[in-house]
């Protein structure tokens, strides 16, 4: 039985979670600075960007995480730390500063930063914060609520879902916090999501779950195609939801990668909801293909093509875009066997059939396109194989947001 | 010696062209169908659209030139014909009008198509529209103006360019016209572009012409990433010069593919400064990597980041997105030997030397990028190879176009 549940990442037993502002954002009332702190040394594993350029940040995380254990996590907003010649100093500061204030070797500490590239990060704000943060930790609702607001830049709601599930004959629990936004296409993770669970389990199959889990979550969703400098997602488990560990891919590791699912698919729709400029949540919901590979190929080129997202804005049922965006996804396809219709809460909306328009009338097709979530449902017609991609519509205030960031 | 010329497609010997209003398109006074006429049959050759939605006219284009001649072109605006289940039939008929019009079998015709996917393209204004299609034809520089005029969509200038060069000890000329504006991320072609050549040359030899060309033309140049369903470049020799046939890749050879070069550069450049909604033109000039594969990967990158074109219409120098885009590009390069510096006419502002920022004054870094053209230059460090890509800013009027294109 998987449930929803309060608490994000302090939902699993084991957790406390807080933020607060430390000075390195200007603006006085935004929290910069995150911590999330185990109770007890945690399996933990990570998957991170596959962009060459790499955030200082992210090579420490690597670094810390390879013997497969941590306990910490510190994150701040408002600077990326990446293109910077100290960054990887300042980032092991941020590690260092958690062990002198919570007593976690540094070397069990994740550190991320999010921000702008290329601008200098002071320690001095991080640890004149220090104190502040860990008296802000809290081990429900509101410590998971105070991390995930940390950990924002331009994302207009913070992000945060839990589930429980039974492993073992056990209550488990998955918890997790995330941002988003823009520079948002993952490859490998997203830009910073940070899962906690209670589940006992080996940093090996932890390491598996996460891996494959990536392939039909974060990796299947895009805002804008540009893949981050720091993209990295953390999963920490404390073990202790009392399961006998879990140590191979049997029934209670299923059950595990069901509920960690959830927990993923559910934070990449609120982050391709909250997409930069967005009004418009699109999923794409590619079947019938020859390979699984076939059917994620076509359904991120479906939310990724700036013109079906543009023509969704617009509340245009311009299909042919999407056959177009089908046509160079590099997916194996028939193109006289596919069928496309848009569902929304407003009405379903068949438009295309084995590869022919089909009439429709503009204004019901209006109606169902105002509606502030669009299902793009693709037939391929060769194959049994499905895929769900997530993003959004490309809207003025993207521009807007994107064309003068920095100042 | 290369020289610039007038008359586009019109100012090799041998070819006249025109266009004309026949109703395709509702608006009574955009010209809507265009035709290029050779008075003899022509070397030809052709590269297409990679999409696996192809439009019915590359199909029955692809075949006509499948013995390497051709003598004519016939193009209309307003309907792609593509994703439509007797589009190939439409496509027939189009080249079987130009043949009852004008004697040139069908088999010897080039059609293509652009505007809107999947509605039905009748053949009835088509067939209304010959006999003052033929009138029309020209062999002046006005000609050339009516067929460009005719295969505009939202392009908001025509776009037509003429090189003379020497081969064989003989003055020859090569033209073109082109559309593009939007669907613009070609792969072996872009949208649509038409070049004639009074060039002697065999079938072969021009076919490698094109195919080595695009490489470092039109595959270098994204509007929006989207590769179109009906990308057509084609080119005609009719060897009216009077040069010895070029069936080798000699000294001539080499020769025509520079004025080529020149003629299609030229157009990129035009396409890009007239992307959908742009205000710039981006050109990304990349300099030692260690491949041209690795050169081209990188440009292209840089100038299909939705991002960074974003910070070119805010006037925005965040070179963070610059490193981050070579960084996912797929380019073998070492982060650490990055330098990158815009450069327009208003000024030259270095950013990032070795993968990290160097300090810039933030006033004249927005003097610099008002300029409507932004040279981003970008040194690997790491090899000899170079390489150039075009593009343009991301703007409030490109979502604008593209939210309501079809009504």
């Amino acid at each position: 039985m998987i449930k929803k549940i309060s608490g994000g990442v302090c939902a699993p037993k084991g957790f406390r979670a807080g933020g607060v502002h430390c000075g390195i954002r200007k603006n006085r009332v935004k929290k910069d600075l995150a911590l999330i702190l185990a109770d007890v040394r945690c399996a933990a594993a990570g998957v991170y960007t596959t962009n060459l350029v790499k955030g200082a940040p992210v090579l420490v995380t690597k670094e810390h995480l390879s013997d497969g254990y941590a306990r910490a996590a510190i994150v701040n907003s408002g600077n990326a730390n990446t293109c910077n010649a100290d960054g990887r100093e300042i980032a092991e500061g941020m590690c260092a500063l958690v062990e002198r204030h919570t007593g976690v070797p540094a070397g069990d500490v994740i550190v991320a930063s999010t921000g702008v590239i290329g601008q200098k990060l002071s320690l001095e704000p991080v640890a004149g914060g220090m104190e502040a943060l860990v008296s802000s930790l809290s081990a429900d609702g509101a410590g998971s609520s105070a991390a995930a607001e940390a950990i924002m830049t331009t994302d207009t709601v913070k992000k945060e879902v839990a589930y429980s599930f039974t492993a073992g004959g056990k209550e488990c629990r998955v918890g997790a916090i995330a941002k988003g936004v823009g520079m948002i296409c993952p490859n490998m993770a997203t830009m910073l999501c940070f899962v906690t669970t209670d589940l006992a389990i080996s940093p090996e199959m932890l390491k598996k779950a996460l891996s494959e889990d990536v392939k039909t979550s974060f990796n299947m969703l895009s805002v804008d195609r540009d893949t981050s400098t720091n993209d990295t997602l953390c999963v920490m488990a404390s073990g202790l939801a009392g399961n006998p560990e879990i140590v191979s891919a049997d029934e209670d590791f299923r059950a595990f990668r069901r509920a960690l699912h959830k927990v993923t698919a559910a934070l990449c729709r609120m982050l391709a909801r909250d997409g930069e400029g967005a009004t418009k949540l699109i999923e794409c919901r590619v079947r019938g293909a020859k390979t699984k590979k076939d059917a994620r190929l076509a359904a991120k080129s479906v939310v990724c093509s700036d013109l079906l997202k543009a023509a969704m804005f617009g509340q245009d049922a311009n299909w042919g875009r999407v056959l177009c965006a089908l046509g160079y996804s590099g997916a194996d396809l028939d193109v006289s066997q596919i069928d496309v219709a848009f569902r929304t809460k407003k009405g379903y909306l068949p438009v295309c059939k084995g590869g022919a328009g089909l009439p429709f009338d503009e204004d019901y097709a209006k109606k169902v396109l105002s509606a502030d979530e669009i299902g793009i449902e693709v037939g391929l017609g060769d194959g049994r194989q499905r895929a769900t991609a997530w993003g959004c519509d490309l809207t003025y205030d993207y521009v807007k947001i994107n064309g003068d960031y920095r100042t």
